[in-house]
């Protein structure tokens, strides 16, 4: 806990907006990248949080994001549009997808968006999560760089494609997020950091044989080739093909809806990120209360299940986090001091005061 | 292959539709039964073909099933529904069920349904395949006997929860079909039959350690102790939180939303098993055959990425199944002899005329 600050999200949010504007985004771009990042530092996903903001700025510099640049819908029927994301910001594109999927669903029960041409867009959940704040079970996935292969290839054609669905609950929300591969890229740079062998199942080398060392597959990566496994792992015997099955889902809903770019065809050049909303509205089945009380009850009976041995607790999808948010609010975001020294990097960079940072502690 | 016979789909259908209906199975049911049972066979999916037929019939013995059974739109909207099952046969609520989600999705291009109190329903894929030949996506899930336990549990309160979903292509069809469980339980009775060891992370035993005896597994599972992993396995090292989460999902879809029973209060008398279906077109967005074409052309590149060491081919979701039809409807249904003698038995039983099974070799 020495590495780490406990640093009040307004600070960071502050900070995460100005860069963003000092970057060429407008106002509601930077208010909405801020917003995402520190959602993520706040559930404690900090891969997703204010350490990506330097990757941000880069992708503004080399033009993989055009800041100040509005999302146009290219279709619309009664209950779904699809967008072109113009190569825009990823956070203020998808924002406006939800927005447009919650006015479908408010007016029809149902909505979806699905959108071409974006960037990175931050945790999944965060826009499903939208959805559920106003009462609708919420969809959101995306596609990703390609850094996952198919079963029996050796090539990396998918992205890690998460999914998140979320559904609104007597005082709590259950909140699935999850990538379709068996652990994220980050995870992989962990490893390999502290020179730790990975467990058998997560990735395959350049010809498609498992190995447990991590610098072998990044490397392998580089000349795409290799890559992270789907969730289930390598080939059949442990149901790697239903995480084939649904990276492949994701590309059919974000690309192939919205006719834009499957993961490997992404950044070259610019980003080219599809996306998929989608909001449903319980009330379309039976009185909303009752609908509610239903889901709730499965909820908790499900994590008031016979513990196994030597576990303490049984979790619901969602809850960790949603604590963990709890606790960043209360106490302040834990963050570790890297990140801390990299946002006072950027500070400086752009010519911005650096925050006056106080660990709440 | 000595021990199994090719044998003609017509003569499968013939004979089931009569058992169901020797047993109180209106001809509606009746051919519904046959119709999905086959479809398995036809596949190669044996394990919820025809052999099953001997279970139907047991379930209505006891009361499980109740035939000539109606089942009831409890709450309708403009574009879901409810259905109340009332115990009768599964496979007939659930195509009703689809038909009346078709329907809302031809007159809104999105159509739910949430079914309780239904019973095993065949093949999921078989139903999402139904809208998905009228153009639609096709979304079919259902719960089922409580076999697989929570991340962190010891107890079964999960079913294997198998989510479909479909997507028409130029001349193939997309079809994830999959158990949201790391394997079926057939695949423990096949390894105890062989007093095989399973390999790590299928399963857990009464106390929610791994084990890899199948006798253990299945003997714990009698006491409703011990269980099945979900896709991903033990814990969350390789994502089985991720595969507890879609479990949970398709409860909340079925149980959930129709006000039903979770798959822990399954079979604790009658059936009361719950089903979602949904239907999507994707002319909601964009020109069908343009949104048809980015999807085949996605599915396309994908299965033609670079081939890992040793692997001859990169399937999609549906194509051994659909090439196995093919096989099947052309050459016979390749049934193994303890299936067809299984069919004599009920046939004798019943009164019917054994089939002349040819065999068409």
């Amino acid at each position: 806990m020495t590495d780490r600050m406990r640093i009040r999200a307004e600070q960071l949010n502050e900070l995460s907006a100005s860069v963003m504007q000092k970057n060429g985004c407008n106002e509601a771009e930077a208010a909405i990248v801020a917003e995402v990042l520190v959602e993520a530092d706040l559930r404690g996903i900090f891969s997703h949080g204010t350490a990506r903001l330097k990757r941000y700025v880069d992708h503004i510099a080399s033009g993989i994001i055009r800041p100040n640049t509005d999302p146009e819908v290219v279709f619309e029927s009664k209950l779904a549009a699809v967008y072109d994301g113009k190569g825009g910001v990823g956070q203020r594109i998808a924002s406006i997808a939800m927005e447009k999927t919650l006015e479908f669903a408010k007016n029809c029960g149902v909505g979806f968006c699905s959108v071409r041409n974006s960037n990175h867009y931050g945790i999944a959940g965060y826009y499903a999560e939208r959805a559920t704040e106003k009462g609708f079970i919420g969809i959101s996935t995306t596609n990703t760089a390609p850094l996952v292969v198919p079963t029996y290839s050796r090539e990396p054609v998918l992205g890690t494609n998460p999914i998140a669905i979320s559904f609104p609950l007597n005082g709590k929300v259950f909140l699935l997020d999850m990538a379709t591969s068996v652990v994220p890229r980050g995870k992989l740079e962990v490893y390999d950091r502290l020179s730790k062998e990975m467990p058998d199942g997560w990735a395959v080398d350049e010809n498609g044989n498992s190995t447990n060392n991590p610098t072998v597959t990044l490397k392998a990566l580089l000349s795409k080739l290799g890559g992270i496994l789907p969730l289930g792992g390598p080939g059949e015997m442990f149901g790697g093909h239903k995480g084939y099955g649904l990276s492949l889902l994701v590309e059919l809903l974000t690309a192939g809806l919205s006719q834009g770019k499957y993961s490997k065809e992404t950044y070259s050049g610019r980003g080219e990120i599809c996306h998929f909303f989608g909001a449903i509205d319980p009330a379309i089945f039976g009185d909303r209360e009752e609908v509610t009380e239903s889901l709730t009850r499965i909820v908790d009976e499900v994590v008031s299940s016979e513990r196994a041995d030597g576990q303490s607790k049984i979790y619901y999808h969602g809850e960790k986090e949603a604590r963990k948010r709890q606790d960043s609010l209360q106490k302040g975001i834990e963050l570790d001091l890297k990140t801390v020294e990299l946002l006072d990097k950027l500070a400086d960079k752009f010519e911005i005061n650096r925050p006056k940072w106080e660990d709440c502690r």
